[in-house]
């Protein structure tokens, strides 16, 4: 019997730091996390994630030797295997995959967290087979990955598919990017906590919410009080989804997908944000391509995607590696 | 002394049809045009495009024999050869190139006018040797051709790219396409004139303006008029500028493109209009592509863009033909 191939996904967050072991079938079939935001430098993470990865390097007793490292995080690079200060993360710039090559004699690659979720749902989630699709995350900010013809749009720099940072709004909300109005501070598992309280100033109706400090508001919360009925937080939901919907008829609009595969926090908030949303969607979308858009939550557990799209581009075995369309030729790419 | 190689190349319009012949350096050797809208029938009009191809391929009192006819025109679906009922055409759908074809044992092809613009760009333009950029044209509509990694992006249905009908002001005013609020409404030929009228009635400022009925305002007239310093009408250009320059920073906040490239009636007010988008694109552009994009006014004059774009899906020959990156593989293209 033929044994098993193996590489490392990792998927690095502000808060915590997710990673497994995937089989040549997208499989993760060991996982551990450990919190980004407890490492107090950029040499204690590399400590962490290096004890993390022999801990998944265990599989039944026995040692097994990956065939590489991907690691997606926010603001990363790919082609320069460096993570630009990202907002969240207060390491400044770092080259991890040089200071994990110091490690690991494997190929390392580096992707950005939004795009790696694409790679994912195209190599081994929803999107097998795909040519055209967006996919989306909406956690602490609205992160995408757009694939065009099989392929990820990275752009000149490297910063395509900053969906997110659409403005929608005007002088609208403060983004944490600098600017305001941005679409992720409306539809993010922040922006409907931002859009509750507006709702607590702007409208009288008594309201659970009205007891909660706007540090403690999650979007968890919000939606357990919708789900108990609370007016307001059903209302913010709505209000989420309605600018939701018109944001996802803008991103067809640009690059008439087949499909937008969700996925984040948020999503789990189901029909409460769905509906709302799917019915503005289909409002506001262009009449040539209406009713031809799938719009589907992810079937991945919270944050593999990620995981596993990360893994796929340290993957050279043919299927996987050549789908995802991920050029590796552009220099600088491992280190 | 070789032989030079020559295509057709025709770019239909709701009022006028433009055609030219190109030889094989996209250089537009002679060019015609004849009024759309006066031809009563699709009978009458591809009977004034075959008296006009005829004229085309008699030169220096010689008749050549052109390679290929390219066919650029509103809502053109260039996997079907046919244009598709647009608005301003009264014809409902028609299968231009199978018409075309009655005529000619050549080979034909049908492209939206946008792309055929982005094409002619690539091809023959400012957009040479670039990999990722936008080509804008704001004329009666707001018409876009996005590339990708040196491919035209049209996407699952041939759809992409409609970045003129990205919504910016939800319930804003109504559009062609009969949502309310794309930005084509508020930033095009005629767009700029419903602003002027909108600050008609907004302001109290005397302006020449007030002397004109909405159905004889241009956007020529407009820019006369700014130039002789007409208050609103300086006004409604300011207007119509940061309109854009927000458009501009998110269609590169989605694409990362190296440039954005300007043709269309509305681009001939120059600084006027510029000078105010460009400060708003510089205002509003994610930080880390700030002072990577060139905004440039196409070289081409008017309509020669869609006439090249269009010549160049029937030229085979390689350097034209590849980097264009147009498929010719998806059945049904070539009538």
């Amino acid at each position: 019997m033929k044994e098993s191939e193996y590489t490392i996904g990792i998927d690095i967050g502000g808060t915590n730091t997710t990673l497994g072991i995937v089989d040549e079938y997208g499989r993760c079939v060991k996982k551990s996390n450990f919190s980004t935001s407890a490492c107090k430098d950029a040499g204690e993470f590399i400590s962490s994630l290096v004890f993390s990865i022999h801990g998944l390097c265990s599989i039944d007793a026995r040692e097994v030797q990956p065939l590489g490292i991907g690691i997606a995080a926010p603001a990363a690079q790919y082609r320069e295997g460096i993570i630009q200060s990202p907002a969240n993360l207060l390491w400044g710039t770092i080259n991890i995959a040089e200071m994990l090559k110091q490690h690991y004699d494997l190929p390392i690659a580096v992707i950005n967290d939004s795009n790696a979720v694409a790679l994912g749902e195209m190599n081994f989630g929803l999107a097998q087979g795909m040519e055209n699709f967006v996919a989306l995350t909406l956690g602490t900010g609205l992160g995408a990955g757009v694939v065009v013809d099989g392929k990820l749009v990275t752009g000149e720099n490297g910063f395509a598919g900053e969906l997110g940072h659409v403005i929608v709004e005007p002088n609208g909300r403060m983004c944490g990017c600098k600017r305001r109005g941005c679409v992720e501070t409306y539809v993010s598992a922040t922006g409907i906590c931002r859009t509750a309280f507006e709702l607590l100033a702007s409208e009288l109706d008594a309201s659970e919410l009205r007891t909660v400090p706007y540090n403690e508001l999650t979007a968890k919360k919000l939606y357990d009080f919708a789900a108990a009925g609370d007016i307001l937080a059903l209302k913010a939901f709505e209000i989420t989804g309605v600018i939701f919907g018109r944001m996802l008829a803008n991103v067809v609009a640009s690059f008439d997908s087949e499909a937008i595969i969700l996925s984040g926090g948020l999503v789990n908030a189901g029909e409460l944000l769905l509906k709302p949303t799917l019915k503005a969607f289909d409002k506001h979308v262009l009449a040539s391509l209406r009713g031809k858009v799938a719009v589907l939550p992810s079937r991945f557990s919270d944050g593999e995607g990620a995981i596993l799209g990360a893994s796929s581009i340290v993957n050279a075995r043919e299927p996987v590696y050549a789908s995802s369309g991920y050029e590796t030729h552009e220099g600088g790419k491992y280190a």
